[in-house]
């Protein structure tokens, strides 16, 4: 079947309505959205995190995830990365005329899937369709609330000797988005590392590590949170370049096209400021959590240049890593 | 000048960090903001509304206002609908490369303007730039949190003998944008009734309205919303409608182009279901506060015909006022 999204679709009217009905409502199904009234009333206890992010990545569908999946993804990490549970989402959908019926249910069904690993939910969208040729297929903004169960964690908390840590081996979402759109075959083993942070996040609060800071590493990649960190936290962080986790196929990626892993996104992969004393337990449980080696304590910080990153090279040679500039990839995310 | 946006300043790099800063730190600023972490950590009291919309509208700039008008306005009226006083808003804007940076910066303290109406603040945001082509200048998707201070207004709490106000003439948002696209200008009189609606609610909540439904009638019009209530509360609701108040050249524009000012969008503008005995008071409250008499008892609910609107005409006739059907006009807002 060939079922197209038309203008109607988005007029607030009947075909509104059944959309609403036939597609949302079956997929994101649950009491407070169902009330349909103009804003979901909520309880939340103490303090709340609130955030929103835009999606607009091309491809829609890439190895690893789709739009879908990045729109409950990317806006719920950073709910986990101020140490809040993920609890209520809004989504708006902005769709262009013509577009796949199939394609945009096989997307809200990879958000359904995203929520579940966070049990979060959907309490409030809008939808709106516009001419052919006023957008690309269709961007999704998702707005998330949750309630903070750890506070304190904040960019502004590093001092120096804490540590540095990345989850897991860094670039993947970018260097596959880059290989989709060059259609580049080699790298059949490259799949994004798109992922809902939560389960992981709790793991470690429940077991005691307690994060001075936590970001994950999307748009402008681990470069851009370390130099925010350092510039929040008027510190400088040292960086020791080949404890940097990077895969074989990221790293290929990067010498062909010229790009630094350091620059590329990532939209699974966190950095974790630490006291000394809890880095070794963290890394065990990323470990054994993740089912992976890769997490890595890659710096610590300094006063040697307040508010810069600097790269240790195994030759004993150092540079800084300067915040990416100029235009990377555009539609990473 | 001719400052442009560029890609880069999507990046989440040098550039995007610059256009943050110069910009909406700028305008926007508030300590929860500046805060620059991944998400905005809030302290509310009792329960809270939450909902959400992305706003296309074309032209930007229109009589009466412009997207970041409408990207405040339209958002908060959802949460003041359900009794709750605006206070946090989250902005994620989707950029096309190459848009003027001077029109930004107007759409940006447009919405600061809107923001004061409200003594609400944008506390986190996005931004995104696109290729040319890849949308139609920009969009916006604006997420509102309120505090719940009137519990209880929902569409399924209608009864028999409520009585339906509308808080003033309809269809002029509408009409006046598609007045503007179609270059009218015969209709110098009109122009968009956007506008915050807190300031009216908490007007006659203060004065002891207690409201049983109120919504504001956007996209589909004062159709879309009765129709919803009607099925939402099992209930007939009856109008009469030489009482339905429509300005003249709202009226004049509709019989050009065949259009109902019933199904009109509005964007400061709606509609009430009171107990009968708070009609007179609620009704010269609006008078006195909007110095605008077009504030109408415009029906009232019975039994007559569960789940419909009918639409009683001054011939003694009657009809149904159905949902809006087709496309109406997209990008409205």
């Amino acid at each position: 079947m060939d079922k197209k999204i038309l203008l109607s679709h988005g007029g607030g009217g009947e075909e509104s309505n059944q959309l609403i009905h036939e597609l949302f409502y079956q997929y994101f199904s649950n009491e407070i959205l169902l009330k349909s009234e103009d804003a979901a009333i909520l309880t939340t206890k103490g303090n709340i995190a609130f955030t929103t992010d835009s999606f607009t990545v091309s491809p829609l569908f890439f190895a690893g995830g789709d739009i879908g999946k990045i729109a409950i993804a990317g806006t719920l990490n950073d709910l986990s990365m101020m140490g809040a549970k993920p609890l209520y989402v809004s989504c708006a959908f902005i769709i262009e005329e013509g577009m796949d019926y199939n394609d945009l249910e096989k997307i809200v069904k990879s958000m359904t899937e995203e929520l579940s690993h966070n049990d979060a939910k959907i309490v409030c969208g809008d939808t709106k369709v516009v001419p052919k040729g006023s957008i690309d297929k269709i961007f999704i903004t998702t707005s998330g609330i949750g309630e903070v169960v750890t506070p304190g964690i904040s960019a502004q908390n590093i001092d120096e000797h804490d540590m540095i840590i990345v989850s897991r081996d860094i670039g993947r979402h970018g260097a596959t988005i880059l290989a989709e759109r060059e259609s580049i075959d080699i790298t059949s083993n490259l799949s994004s590392d798109c992922k809902s942070l939560w389960p992981v996040v709790k793991h470690l609060l429940d077991h005691g590590i307690k994060p001075k800071a936590m970001r994950d590493a999307t748009r402008g990649g681990l470069a851009a949170v370390l130099n925010e960190w350092a510039v929040s936290s008027n510190i400088c962080i040292e960086l020791d370049e080949e404890a940097i986790p990077i895969s074989e196929e990221v790293q290929g990626l990067c010498e062909i096209f010229g790009f630094e892993a350091t620059d590329f996104a990532n939209e699974g992969t966190f950095i974790l400021a630490l006291r000394p004393e809890q880095v070794d337990k963290a890394l065990k449980l990323l470990h054994a959590f993740q089912d992976d080696q890769s997490a890595s304590l890659i710096g610590k910080v300094t006063t040697k240049k307040p508010k810069k990153v600097i790269l240790n090279t195994p030759w004993g040679s150092s540079r800084y890593l300067d915040l990416p500039k100029g235009e990377l990839l555009p539609r990473i995310c």
